[in-house]
């Protein structure tokens, strides 16, 4: 038989990065290609403590069918919690527990987007929710990353020449991938932006809490007395990702509608993981967590640097960062990344070219992104010092 | 601000049994609306100890990233297991992992549904699908179930004069909310069928395992040569709904682009859950654990059977069935029957009215679903006598 699929699936391609992981399965290869937390991060004997205990206590709560929304104790804690630590959820707001962040995106597009609506994105940005969005047959419009956030002169001519706009996709916190923090001056300067053109804002927060240097900024749904902006929250980087834990704090009719849409994609999230998030945050010492967190991750991100500055420049620079996982480099601008990267495979090192993060395949970028996460110190130097001799070729 | 939402949900509605969820809530309802199992048929100290084992010997596997395909162990082992006990999967067929069947459903229907193409289903057929298909703007035709199975000469009809129906969705076991076991005859017919149109068929299979009565029938899958058949699995009524995992054994092609869709919706399913479910199919007695299923269910089942003789007959008349969770229970044809239900409740017992399972809202049925599995038998029988009283009055 000859399939015939959807317009909308025609011509969407596996992610760049997951072809890419084919590559980094290769244990010659030293992956710097991937987003995973590091093992060392894992709170495993805790989640291994709670989890004996749950079934030990209510098997059937941790096994049966649950609701759409998600669990409720885990719902009222995280309206509180994210309400008294950064005044994020007001009045019209409400939580739904979503199977990772990456579901927010596919739930919010499915009820927001009709075929040939525009999604406002910096330009890079995670491919991960742009795939999504293409998946609506959305159009993307990719604004410039600047050192301190999307340009926003930029991101009004946007919003002022396109009538299809439906809402403006930010990672404000360490970016993936350009790891840039917006300022809270541009925070602000987006969010009355969005108001005067009548249009949502999701904004991306898996990395918020992995801050290890510099002051705290405000979140821009902080900002929000209006109801435009849909709060994403995940616990991928700072609990595990394999539990697939994320929240949206969002107007309620948003968040009415995105129930239904989950409803029909997978009924609940896995209540097992629900109940253990809730429990590790509410038995344990989540702050002290986060700084263990934040401590193993500035240890490795200082490291990746220092081996970049030793190795790397003058002919690859880099964008210091103050959290994340992630570091861009750049390239000479005659440099063709895509091959660049091709050959760094066949050097036996594995990065991430930025094309694969561009709102448009023919946008041009001379970077690509390091994670320095999931690398052994070890994995790390090597694969910066290969990356360092390729670029001394050049 | 006011929200503007996209086409294909302005009238979805949460399901109409997620609304009567509500009502039965209350503990002085009886509930006979879910479709739980039955808390004593959870493998919970199994799961316990592997869950412990696992946290034991590789934490990091079960909660780091994983892949979309799906634990590539449990894959393995489905397709070796599903192929050698039920001849489902051939050479061009491929294996994926998904949260819960639910997702299968959200998957197919992305990956082959333009907005206006045409599901043909069962009449009456499980909502939760229905409405998924609906989400994607899809006109369903539903097509009578008769006792032996859907009616396939009004199949043949609507294959005839349709020309964008792109699959069929069938439950051939215990379909929900009938009970009805389609016949081999009818599997063969409908199968032929979808090859001479030229459309695929989604056999949707989460009650097959439960048979307590009679002789097992050959999947629709098990005939397939020719690639036209989507396969749906799901651990949900056998292990556990709350972890999440179903799977899909279908043509490579499908597969491919559900993987994709599926990317960009949750990334992949809980891997704890995946990894638990690997261990429970391969280190205990799985067969053990259905045929211990099979005794509950056939106890509570008769015993739900034998109320309704005893206390709603004639007035009510019901299905006989040799399997799964749900009893379709008739009324006389000049009841109202969603004025029933809703008297029903009142009358603190919760059942599903018949409308709520039509392929189109104007539909006519007599009907209501019972089930069995989630009720004491303490339960069952104030329910049931309820439901008679309300009978006698008619």
């Amino acid at each position: 038989m000859e399939y015939i699929f959807s317009d909308r699936v025609q011509n969407l391609k596996p992610s760049a990065i997951r072809e890419i992981f084919k590559y980094a399965s290769d244990p010659s290869v030293v992956s710097l290609s991937a987003g995973n937390p590091s093992p060392e991060a894992f709170p495993s004997k805790e989640i291994a403590e709670i989890s004996a205990r749950l079934f030990e206590e209510e098997p059937i709560s941790a096994l049966q069918y649950s609701v759409t929304e998600g669990y409720t104790p885990l719902r009222l804690f995280l309206a509180d919690y994210m309400k008294s630590k950064h005044n994020i959820g007001k009045e019209k707001d409400d939580v739904i527990i979503t199977s990772g962040a990456q579901q927010i995106m596919d739930l919010v597009s499915k009820a927001i987007l009709n075929e040939g609506d525009a999604v406002i994105c910096e330009n890079p940005s995670f491919i991960g929710s742009l795939n999504t969005f293409r998946s609506y047959n959305a159009r993307l419009i990719g604004v410039d990353v600047e050192e301190d956030g999307m340009n926003v002169g930029k991101l009004e001519e946007v919003l002022k020449n396109e009538n299809r706009a439906k809402f403006i996709y930010t990672i404000p916190n360490f970016q993936n991938p350009s790891g840039v923090t917006m300022s809270l001056e541009k925070r602000r300067a987006v969010y009355e932006l969005a108001k005067k053109y009548g249009v949502l804002i999701i904004e991306d927060n898996p990395y918020g809490d992995l801050r290890f240097r510099g002051e705290f900024l405000p979140s821009i749904k902080s900002f929000d007395e209006e109801g435009i902006v849909i709060y994403s929250g995940s616990f991928s980087k700072v609990i595990s990702p394999g539990m697939r834990v994320g929240f949206t704090i969002a107007p309620k009719e948003i968040v009415q509608k995105m129930v239904v849409c989950k409803q029909g994609q997978d009924v609940h999230t896995n209540i097992w993981s629900q109940i253990v998030c809730h429990r590790f945050l509410t038995e344990y010492d989540f702050d002290a967590h986060l700084a263990k967190l934040r401590e193993i991750y500035r240890r490795k991100a200082e490291y990746a640097m220092k081996l970049l500055d030793e190795n790397a420049a003058p002919t690859i620079t880099y964008h210091p960062i103050d959290g994340g996982l992630f570091i861009w480099c750049d390239l000479p601008e005659n440099t063709d990344v895509s091959r660049f990267c091709r050959e760094a495979v066949l050097n036996k090192v594995c990065v991430v070219p930025g094309t694969a993060f561009m709102a448009n395949e023919s946008d041009i970028t001379h970077s690509f992104r390091i994670n320095f996460s999931t690398p052994t110190d070890e994995q790390l130097k090597r694969g910066i010092e290969i990356l360092g001799d390729m670029a001394k070729k050049l």
